[in-house]
């Protein structure tokens, strides 16, 4: 086996070799070992945020954009009318989403370096009638921009509609916690912070909004309220588990626990951007985003000012040196992103500052 | 670790430890390592069925159900007219995976314990009109019954059709060869007779008909020809693949070739069934399957005549002594199903007989 590189990117990324050696074993997915596992993933997926015995987890199998597509096709039926508040990509891809699905659905939106801004939420809300949900991304992986939750759940709230946060590359580190935050449904992945190996995402849902979405989804594989029902009933999934996925994730949730949770997630996440922040600045790379609104989950940099940059050639020489970094994703503007995600650590980010630097200077 | 129970399940299923050993890595999946094994999966697939140019092989995140759904969602637009030959849970799931999908659908049924008949489909096709596709599956794993692909292959050309095929359960072991088989679509997944890990799905598609399906499919994360057309542009797939179970399924499937291709799978198969069948009928137990529409994949029993028979305790006992069994699947009777696919020989059949005969007598 070849080193391995580290992955800094917005995922799949680098995860603890005890994770992945989770997947060495074979489950048999309507026997009892698994039924045991399956409770212990949706009880810590709870716990991750808090979540009381109105909330209820429930895990499908896919990427992050078939739990997205799945909450939107149970939570939204024909005379529900979506608001998406969008800054980046995967705003737009909530949109383009309900769509296809033929749902009602307006994007109100900002430029994918402005954080949304509640009270202009607020003023949306107040001038349209009848916006039954409204949903918008936690932490843009477009960018790495961090969005005010808590105030626009807020918003959202005193205006009575339904909140669904895309919370893909924030849940696991930065701070979510549903005793008060008033969320109809919270969504992510296996493969972000996490730090389990992708195959899988998950909404923890309002128990009371997901008991009335029984026959709305047009879609079998993708309907959430079959899927939390047959969980309930008898432990199992619907269709065939990912068991070695499954079991990753659990690995990876009693990983998270063993550091100390999110707080603790967060203060390594923390460190090991501002280790990259504060080198990059000193080689001449600036960020892309303001520091008010930049989450420590993916960092996105212009090229130095002045000087030819060739991507290729950047991200070439550093996977040379073990390190795989992606492009931007910006519309408008050359960047590149390196994630601060995954099993990796402020030393880490030194090694590929050093590389950096050898490469650039 | 305790030691690892065989799984004689419909799947998920013992897999080789080689093939678990290939989910230790991480990938990063628009890396030009995993662009290559991507590629690499294609191929194989392709070549498992040899299938030639005009058939493409596109894999897609979830469970067989997800690949089943998003052929049907892609493939069927709104004027088309599906008939779906059903003798299992398996067909029906298709009649209402079409129907959710608003879909013009209509079920031609036979008994779980009876082949498609291929007279009956082309009195059914004359007596239609504007039957656009049709869908079978190829092994119900229902109950392990094989349906006549061939013959109804050909009728369902004759009559200008498209054959969709759930070819699940055969997929890699029973003999399905596009050089001649007139089939639009060949549907299956990661975990059956590849032997791979679960999590992954994915059609082999007739190229001229895929091409004629964009904008059809009303779910982004099911959109077959978007999957398609991602991957033909730059190699890489839409949204995050479950890297470690494609680094599975492509050790699998050099795990295939190196036995021998599907003949040597099936060989291995049929040994290990006729081994089970034959030790089962001495102790008392018959197939529920008349041998004529039997395949060599999963094996559905009736218990012993004139004996109370508890399944819980049957498995509960089975499992104790390391193997894993299912429950029948079917409506009217009492069976149980004992799966002969995997990474298992007619040996550790052998075992399970004698196990089974220390349980029962």
């Amino acid at each position: 086996m070849a080193p391995e590189k580290l992955l800094l990117t917005p995922g799949p990324l680098t995860t603890r070799i005890e994770t992945r050696r989770a997947m060495l074993d074979d489950w048999g997915s309507r026997d009892a070992p698994f039924i045991a596992l399956t409770a212990e993933l949706r009880r810590r997926l709870l716990d991750v945020v808090r979540a009381g015995d109105d909330f209820v987890a429930v895990p499908l199998q896919g990427s992050g954009t078939f739990i997205v597509e799945a909450a939107l096709s149970t939570l939204l039926d024909a005379d529900a009318k979506l608001l998406v508040l969008a800054n980046g990509a995967y705003g737009e891809r909530m949109v383009k989403i309900a769509r296809r699905l033929g749902r009602s659905v307006e994007a109100l939106s900002w430029p994918e370096n402005q954080a949304i801004d509640p009270a202009k939420v607020a003023a949306a809300l107040s001038e349209r009638t009848g916006v039954t949900h409204v949903a918008m991304v936690h932490c843009e992986t477009t960018t790495g921009l961090l969005n005010p939750l808590e105030e626009v759940a807020g918003v959202v709230a005193a205006h009575g509609a339904a909140l669904i946060v895309d919370a893909m590359s924030s849940f696991g580190a930065l701070p979510i916690d549903l005793r008060s935050l008033p969320a109809a449904a919270v969504l992510a992945s296996s493969n972000k912070g996490l730090e389990g190996a992708p195959g899988l995402g998950f909404g923890i849902v309002a128990r009371g909004v997901l008991d009335g979405c029984a026959g709305v989804s047009p879609s079998l594989s993708l309907d959430l309220y079959d899927q939390w029902r047959a969980l309930e009933e008898n432990g199992q999934w619907r269709f065939t588990p990912p068991v070695q996925v499954v079991a990753a994730l659990v690995e990876a949730l009693r990983l998270l626990e063993a550091e100390g949770g999110p707080p603790a997630r967060l203060r390594r996440y923390q460190a090991s951007f501002d280790t990259l922040a504060g080198g990059m600045r000193r080689l001449g790379f600036e960020l892309y985003l303001d520091p008010a609104v930049q989450a420590p989950i993916i960092a996105t940099f212009r090229p130095r000012p002045g000087e030819p940059f060739d991507f290729d050639r950047f991200h070439g020489a550093l996977s040379d040196r073990g390190f795989v970094i992606y492009p931007g994703k910006l519309t408008r503007e050359e960047t590149f992103r390196i994630g601060c995600i995954g099993a990796v650590e402020p030393a880490d980010f030194e090694r590929l500052l050093i590389e950096i630097r050898r490469i650039v200077i």
